[in-house]
């Protein structure tokens, strides 16, 4: 079904992620030399909660790494909608950002939707407007950009030299961020896809079926061994905390895969660290650097 | 599964229809009466094509008989890019038109995207723009209008009682018009969807799990006896034209369902012609009606 490393069925993501944005930075130095356009990525926090300053800190990281340039927006959790919107709209006016990144959950008292839809459907490196989400479900459509969490599963399937075309995929969960754009993208890659939620009735034997599996719904360790049939790709999503006293912090990260008893049987799999996560900033970086290549010229033109 | 008429195990397309064309007529009545507001739809025909011209005077005939105000818009076949979107253009300023159907597919110098972006998406009664797609497709988020074909299947689901919610269905094709926008309203119903197209393998074996069939792939008489469990639902969404020398135009219409062989077998199942065809024209009325309702009054009343 698919190639392998060593004689591992383990998918590196940490080692593609790096990959990835290897590539992007010599694209980058690239661009910078022959056109000029430096990629500008803008993230926007606001409040202090723990892992979103987590998140926009490895993404961050990664840009500065990427050679882009990283505008910081971070605001009190006592903004008002009014003021959010206006510091979205001063980045979609700013011609040296090329990608506006809102970290979520925003406080209760903003409005989400709105401050997403204010992002100029240019610098949506999310991807994340019903615009966008649109083009990315028709055919003969191109949408700006693709999300990125669920780019990072297809990606990986690319690069491991999974054939997709033709294959039984199967999601679990239809998150507008995750389930639905990746079935999306399956049924673009030609796969025959089925999408799993709460609702769905033998969920065990649908998976039975699957060549490829995507679990995204939230529940740690959920997708069990004799689910899985023998060589196929599993692709695991979920970000899960589960106690562990042996852990300093009282605490572990699981996927919503059993990644232990499935590691068995897959053909290929993602371990949760280390797996989709680090794919998702690489797809951000790479996200940000094709709007550079994309807008980047003409922005900074009409200046 | 699901409720039959008499001991028929037909879905009376016509008759569901004219069902609801009643209803639309009622319910116009009231909106002129007690809003003052008169849906108005405004078709827009490019050219001379035969079938093209028949589905129009279709449209026209199901408006004028709910009560509603048409516009028909005719135009050469050598209408040049500009002139056909200053047409629409025009119905978008009109506040008497509260849907604009622009019939596909126009002739070959023009770009049918453009036009169809062209469409305020508040009078886009078939719901084809990508921002539309988008908010169907979103969990959370609401179209403006859901494209005439699927919405037509989806409600004959609901008026025969058929139990959507944890139903294995399968739609064959996913064309932007019919398979995606079906695919996409049967999750939301909480069915589990998979979709199959012309790269699937055991297609056969996939609809033989299904409890609801939706068969939209343009390939006459399909799908067979042996593909469909006993008992399943069968939605035939095609119209395909087959030589038959006993008719005096020399061929006739049928679906893409060997409809004579699977009904033996189907809880339900639609005929080709006078299934999903006039429920298609149903739901162009009760989109063109809805649009009315929602921002009718408003447009009037700015003038
Ligand atoms: N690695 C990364 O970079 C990222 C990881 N994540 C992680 O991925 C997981 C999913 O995230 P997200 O999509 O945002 O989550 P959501 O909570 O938005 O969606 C979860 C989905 O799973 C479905 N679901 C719930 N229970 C079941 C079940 N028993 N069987 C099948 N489906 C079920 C839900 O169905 P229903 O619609 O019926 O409720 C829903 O569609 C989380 O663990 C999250 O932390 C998310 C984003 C990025
Ligand atoms: N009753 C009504 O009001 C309407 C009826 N129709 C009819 O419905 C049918 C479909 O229309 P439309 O969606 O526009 O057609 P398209 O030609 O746009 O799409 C056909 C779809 O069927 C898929 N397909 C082709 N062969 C197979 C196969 N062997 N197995 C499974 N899937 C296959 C194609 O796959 P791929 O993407 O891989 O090419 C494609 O996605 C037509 O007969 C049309 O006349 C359409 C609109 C309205």
């Amino acid at each position: 079904m698919s190639t392998t490393e060593g004689d591992s069925n383990l998918i590196d993501g940490k080692a593609m992620a790096a990959e990835i944005r290897g590539e992007i930075k010599e694209a980058t130095e690239k661009l910078i030399e022959e056109k000029g356009v430096t990629p500008g990525l803008a993230t926007v926090l606001v409040g202090e909660r723990k892992d979103s300053e987590v998140y926009v800190r490895m993404k961050k990281k990664a840009a500065v790494e990427a050679g882009f340039n990283h505008f910081d927006v971070k605001l009190e959790d006592t903004v008002t909608q009014e003021e959010l919107e206006a510091e979205v709209d001063k980045l979609n006016n700013d011609p040296q950002v090329h990608a506006i990144l809102v970290q979520l959950p925003l406080p209760d008292h903003i409005d989400e939707e709105a401050v997403l839809e204010k992002i100029s459907l240019n610098k949506d490196v999310d991807g994340f407007s019903p615009q966008n989400i649109g083009n990315l479900a028709m055919k003969g459509r191109t949408p700006v950009a693709v999300p990125c969490t669920p780019k990072g599963c297809i990606e990986m399937l690319k690069r491991k030299g999974v054939k997709i075309s033709g294959a039984r995929a199967v999601v679990l969960g239809r998150s507008n961020i995750v389930g639905i754009p990746a079935a999306m993208l399956l049924i673009q890659e030609n796969a025959t896809v089925t999408v799993c939620h709460s609702r769905t009735q033998n969920t065990k034997e649908i998976v039975q079926e699957a060549d490829i599996v995507i679990a995204a719904v939230g529940i740690a360790q959920y997708v069990k061994k004799d689910w899985v049939k023998e060589g196929a790709v599993v692709i695991d999503v979920g970000i899960n905390s589960v106690d562990d006293d042996t852990k300093k912090r009282g605490y572990r990260l699981v996927g919503d895969v059993d990644f232990e008893e499935v590691k068995e049987v897959a053909g290929l799999i993602t371990p949760v660290p280390g797996g989709v996560g680090p794919m998702t900033i690489a797809m951000l970086m790479q996200n940000t650097y094709e709007l550079a290549c994309k807008y980047g010229g003409e922005e900074e033109k009409k200046e």
